[in-house]
């Protein structure tokens, strides 16, 4: 591709990110996109072919590098460092997602829609992800019986940020896509990581009634 | 209000979530609503004004008794309960949203998105929330120094499982609006509220490094 496609196509997806953020996929034209971006709607149709085309080039290009951090970490997995396997894939995926974090809060806002389109796009990509945080979460020897629920946790605080960012900015005032932010909420996770045995021996003794 | 037009105003916002759920708010009609409630679109112009006054219906039924539970609880505490007030509030307000589910998902996808109508309606309700989520977890003498941490994993705990019902139900085959997964979800915030003084102290004298 020329330098020139490059930067087209580069300018349709980020336009295309900033208007689903902020007008909703539903609300947003290919017309307003296009208007955006400074080029001519025809440029559209010839890169991305519609506006779903265009979403499903946002959801692949996040997923992609989003599971090869886990992949990579996966991979990595030897005798007794699978927690340090675990820290280092959430890390680079907090420092990604702080890195794209307008592309990161549309993916996170759209897979949460129950439509036909998003989940034939992302269903391969979670199952994916599932296999590989278990991997990460869990002793090959032993199954944890709160594996499922360790994973949803886990996906609600590398998410959460992202998603509602203008909650953060607006009421908390903190700023998620700042490296600052990445560091700090990084130690908060990685305490998480360090108390996930502790808890399933404190859960085999302790029973709390529901009150 | 008479026993006919209270149910009418239930089909109406009933429906107006299941749309909203499925085809996006930008991307449902007042004429979807009213033929899927199978009334008259001027009954929608007469109850909410507009499919805006409809979602404000939603967030504001949804806020009121959310919060209500943060409140009752905060009201509560006394010398040496707080713990237990936040257990019995995060109790509360997983089975409201188990018994709301379609209504808790909506509420949750809506206000992640960066728009001024969704910040007028819900700012002072999140103001609130944060006032009440402080008091909740924080020891009246010291501010704990993580504190706007913990709300963000707290409030991802308590969102997730509701705002991605049908990740939880298709990737993880588990059902956020029985009470079998309430109550074990439960025993995860408790057990994760139970860490919260440990890993403070913890925090204070081990420092691992970013990798």
């Amino acid at each position: 591709m020329t330098k020139a496609a490059v930067s087209t196509k580069e300018a349709i997806l980020n336009s295309a990110i900033l208007l689903f953020n902020t007008k909703g996929y539903d609300g947003t034209s290919i017309r307003d996109i296009s208007k955006r971006a400074n080029v001519n709607p025809a440029n559209i149709s010839y890169y991305f072919h519609s506006k779903q085309g265009l979403l499903e080039a946002c959801l692949v290009y996040f997923f992609e590098h989003y599971l090869k951090y886990m992949e990579e970490e996966v991979n990595s997995i030897q005798y007794d460092n699978r927690k340090e396997c675990l820290k280092k894939a959430i890390y680079k995926i907090l420092v990604f997602q702080g890195k794209n974090h307008f592309l990161s809060r549309l993916v996170w806002r759209e897979i949460s829609i129950d439509s036909q389109i998003i989940r034939e796009i992302t269903s391969s990509y979670l199952m994916k992800e599932r296999y590989l945080l278990k991997r990460l979460l869990e002793e090959e020897e032993e199954t944890h019986p709160m594996i499922y629920f360790k994973i949803i946790q886990l996906k609600s605080m590398i998410t959460m940020p992202f998603l509602n960012s203008q909650y953060l900015r607006e009421v908390l005032h903190i700023f998620p896509q700042e490296k600052y932010f990445i560091e700090k909420y990084y130690r908060v996770l990685e305490e998480w990581i360090e108390n996930i045995d502790t808890e399933k021996k404190k859960g085999a003794t302790t029973r709390i009634s529901v009150p």
